[in-house]
């Protein structure tokens, strides 16, 4: 039977207010996701919401924007599909949950709790000028780092395709 | 600035066990949705959610699945973009959210809590072979009543355009 | 080993805005639960919300208030212990799976969703002057018509003891 | 009008494996709450959560367990009241909504969600051994660092009273 299933879901998650570097970066990996062909799952608001939806939509691909509100009204206008949850901050369970991997930019504790929630869902987490994170007494938790937007969203690729067989 | 907001969001609901005349239905409801341009929103599992799923994907219509699970395994075949949750039955409220009409076939206790939740939120509602409901001493709810597919599909079409000032 | 667990607990749900007839009768209910020793379960806020937990805290019962937004300043003064979903809508489901058995009383669409949801987790639901719901050709679903606020309360803890295995 | 609102709640949030050392650790932190007539909210389940609720079982305080899962049966037994959300792991928005302060023990990534969320709300965070959060360029989240369990709960208890002006 044929699959009606489109391509890979890459959730970018980053911090609604942003630097204009930051802010490029995320538009930048936006890109190379539509480029490839994949799905950019994000929060669907400002920041780096928005620019990795802007980035995604300039490459010509597909935006899924998992809003906190009740209001569709909310979300960027790059964003294709809204997912109006009315869930506030739980929604962040669901942007990690939907995403085979997530590209972490930037460092809102909004950014943390889904890095944590990923690692907890064995989500691989691809990590750009984010948080780092020591667990007590242990090592630290697998991030891919990734030093350009190009790098970052080729990592995230491959994880999907090694490491997500629950998904 | 441009828009890259994509069509009107039509939600199709109704139980994940059905008979093949409910499914029939359901299928033809997706289709029509397909052909109008509209994005199919479901909760992506099997019976009326599959076969409106179907329906549209044999328009080239947009399906969106929102899942109880924990997994996109468990979205059926003819769900383009995969949405999940994690939440069991509290997803129903996203699904409704989600929607700015809602068609409800069939009688499940899952499809009347969507049916609910929509005339909660002020969200139409299109009725196929579906619950009737009387409040105590009240008038009933106002549900918009379809015989044919085609005839939903263009109340649910209609009813988003008009009414939904808030989405 | 010794069970810390309290006594069973019993939901009540219903709407924000009542008269005053409903409040009387939905006070009357509460209390009753809070003599049985049951635990009142309900959504903290005001209407049959604030009666209910108003008539358990006068006989001494526990009242829990489910909120819906993101502060415990909404719960009305009658609630023990405030649990803060920020969920919107979507707590409705936390209601009636904290609940072993629901009263519904009068007829708003929240309680409606409520029923509906209660139905399908199979957990008892007994009505006063709630909604009559009639499924596609189908019979009725089952619910517990009492007359009185004694009546209710007997009936849905009589229900809890016999039915909620799972629970 | 008399309030009926119960004492402060200090939620306790760790994982559910757990050495013997942690177990004890929690266990006395739970004590310490129950002691001070604060009301204990966690997770409901195994590890840090089960320790904490014991403690203040042992010291006649009142347990919540937010639990995970679909059924009050998977909550230990120290928990007086299970609110059963079936949302998995996005429940741990509600532990932090619903706590005016928390205590994190120990280092899983669910803690380290709750961690951030609490950040992220305005909800004072107190640590024992457990995570260290290195934003990029930043300086460290405020965390309140506590050596005993005694001065976990001071330092807890004080910072409900002084900050939580919106709870």
């Amino acid at each position: 039977m044929q699959s009606w299933q489109s391509g890979p879901r890459i959730g970018v998650m980053g911090p609604s207010f942003c630097s204009p570097e930051i802010y490029n970066l995320a538009r930048e990996v936006g890109f190379h996701i539509g480029r490839q062909g994949a799905i950019l799952i994000c929060g669907g608001r400002s920041g780096v919401m928005e620019a990795s939806a802007r980035g995604a939509k300039e490459a010509n691909g597909t935006t899924i924007g998992i809003l906190p509100g009740e209001s569709a009204a909310e979300a960027n206008p790059y964003i294709d599909i809204p997912i109006v949850t009315g869930l506030g901050n739980a929604r962040n369970a669901i942007n990690v949950l939907t995403s085979q991997a997530i590209i972490a930019i930037d460092g809102s504790y909004g950014t943390l709790s889904e890095i944590a929630l990923a690692l907890k869902c064995n989500i691989p987490v691809v990590g750009m000028k984010t948080w780092r994170m020591i667990p007590p007494g242990g090592k630290p938790p697998q991030i891919i780092l990734a030093d350009s937007a190009e790098e970052a969203v080729s990592a995230a690729l491959r994880a999907c395709q090694l490491g997500c067989n629950r998904k």
